[in-house]
């Protein structure tokens, strides 16, 4: 028996509410000898640790970098290496493409087709406003069709999402890209019997896509990859027995929660408005998952004050979420992304969780290093969920 | 899905280069307050303590002791609970018997038949020499014999080895030895269908033995146990694309490394020769594993002393790996063996890892007890493959 199929035996709802904040990215590594949240003045985040409990959390495992949808999965109680995203939903995801359950998602990329081969993989990288102009053409011309409905929406650049909808489609399938210049173009190729009628609906639209931008001057044919079905995951007011509530700036952390049953919010792109958000919203939902981007971004850069920067503005708005008066408050990252680095990472993630009953340690700041000598030690970050829903009193008693 | 197939799906072959050196059976107790570690003067473990991060590990699971073979292939990064190594051939490849796919191999002692009963299980403990008499008459007498070939291999006093090589042999065999003075000869059993040839072959074998020794005064029968073929476990440029080479003075080591497809190398009996061997190809591989054997001789003899000297003798020896500069060095333990035990235990081992992607912690020093306060906590042996793989830089994101 796992953890999710536990949950569903033991969790029941109540009135108590969970705050769970994402500072995105947050771990790092030391510049003369202190990391970004080691330099950051935190004086809210330090406070949290002081009144709660603390300790490092493993997305997947030890030495695994994850993506962030597999690292967002385990911090919502989802075990990740069960619940696989594949690259065209998580793309779809992040262009805030609507996807229901029996669509096909795929990246892809116009190409400049010349004598038979692609010329360009990306289309000489058209601007943007092209792409826009180009996916209207080809949904234009395929607007009399409606099964399959296929629809693409732009991307930056040369890029763009492809969404198949109608039943039966299966995503067994190889991708229609040829991955190099200088080859002919290649047809998805279906990987089992049941991915043989997608692959032949890809094909023919590949195709039309050809005939419809036939006397376009570089974009004149399209690239896919990464097909992917909409991953059927059970909701978390049926796994937990909660009615969730996601606030975030970016699309792609707003598709991720609503893949898992998650209220969506739109907030705008100020970090303000995740708080105006979480105000306006505070008495709707039992648990609320709040993103904040800025610092995974900075990391990214490879830009270390940055990421000390955007940290301290995360910190101010910490009051904000107290207000709210949560039962269970956890403050943590989804994975570490140090500057130093220039991406993501695996190592763990520095965890805090304030409520009446955890035990206080002695931690005294929130660090990578101070909240691994906290009392709740390393673990998954699987197992953040149920910690909260305990601590939430959400959790009925195993056995007896 | 487990640590092993996310491995083949996630390791890339990289130029870094990890070094991996065990300290066999490291970890101890105190006597007079201190462990064999605490006692000794270490001071590049020391050093390296406090450059790297700490952890401690458990081979198994908390409170199991493991042979060496569990407890090393946990390190190299296989699940000790799912490749099961028979005794048959771990005494085989401790006697750097020539063991390959489809052979069965197994232990035997020489015992002494009287009146059709097994009089000595021992035969008297006959001398090493006369056992090589022995094994080597009977070997004489199936030369002509090419399949199956037997063949025995001599061990100390009545010990040897016995491998049989043909085809669509099984090991789901009893012993052939009744484990008692005083019964008759015990055939092996087939445990099902499949063993019945391997069964019928090794009965016949045994009826030839006696024959063969009808004239000899105490070793005149051999018994059988610990039935095993050499398992087939994935080699590790298989899961984790990595050309890996294993330094060890003894055969033990080196046949469970080449179990898994590493390199061997034939270093002398002397500690230097190690690490002469690692300088003379530091440029040929891209993971060393490097064995040293002492500390378990001596905490096997209970001789606390010839531990603590034995650690001091290893540590001296570490400049001589980093000279090589590894992108990662881990320094730890298969298992613990305390002098104060006389042998193996489940007490956790000590683990340091350097690399540049490491967030120091404030052990500093290299001990049991302070390692437990690293960064790294206490983890399954296990992940210590991923985490020296995630530092070189040699496994892939997770998902995106």
């Amino acid at each position: 028996m796992n953890w999710e199929e536990l949950a569903r035996e033991l969790a029941v709802p109540t009135e108590s509410k969970i705050v769970l904040f994402v500072i995105d990215g947050l771990g790092g590594l030391p510049r003369n000898g202190r990391t970004e949240l080691e330099t950051a003045a935190t004086p809210n985040l330090d406070r949290l640790a002081k009144r709660g409990c603390c300790g490092v959390t493993d997305p997947v495992l030890m030495g695994v970098t994850p993506g962030s949808g597999p690292a967002h999965l385990a911090l919502f109680g989802y075990d990740p290496l069960r619940h696989r995203l594949g690259r065209g939903i998580l793309e779809a995801l992040g262009s805030d493409v609507e996807v229901r359950e029996g669509d096909l998602v795929a990246r892809g990329n116009f190409a400049t087709l010349k004598d038979g081969l692609i010329a360009d993989r990306r289309a000489g990288r058209i601007p943007t406003i092209e792409c826009e102009r180009i996916c209207a053409k080809i949904n234009a011309a395929r607007a009399k069709v409606s099964d399959p409905e296929i629809t693409l929406f732009p991307g930056k650049e040369h890029r763009f999402v492809a969404r198949f909808r109608t039943s039966g489609l299966s995503d067994a399938l190889t991708d229609a890209d040829p991955q190099k210049d200088g080859k002919p173009r290649l047809p998805a190729r279906a990987e089992n019997a049941s991915s043989e009628r997608a692959a032949s609906l890809i094909n023919t639209f590949l195709d039309e896509v050809v005939a419809v931008l036939k006397d376009e001057p570089t974009a004149n044919a399209a690239l896919l990859r990464g097909f992917s079905l909409q991953p059927t995951i059970p909701p978390m007011s049926d796994l937990f027995k909660l009615n969730p509530a996601a606030i975030a700036n970016y699309p792609m952390y707003k598709g991720l929660a609503r893949l898992i049953g998650m209220r969506t919010y739109n907030a705008g792109s100020e970090t303000s408005d995740l708080f105006d958000t979480l105000e306006a919203h505070g008495n709707d939902h039992d648990f609320f998952y709040i993103h904040y981007k800025k610092t995974d971004a900075a990391g990214e850069d490879g830009n270390f004050e940055a990421k000390v920067r955007a940290i301290e503005e995360a910190d101010q708005f910490l009051p904000r979420i107290e207000a709210l008066r949560p039962d269970v408050l956890v403050v943590t990252a989804d994975h570490s992304t140090p500057a130093l680095m220039h991406g993501h990472s695996f190592h763990p993630n520095p965890f805090v969780l304030v409520s009446g009953t955890a035990l206080p340690d002695d931690v005294a700041s929130f660090s990578e290093r101070a909240c691994a000598k906290g009392l709740l030690g390393r673990f998954p970050s699987l197992y953040a969920m149920p910690l909260m829903l305990g601590h939430a009193g959400k959790l009925k008693k195993f056995g007896a």
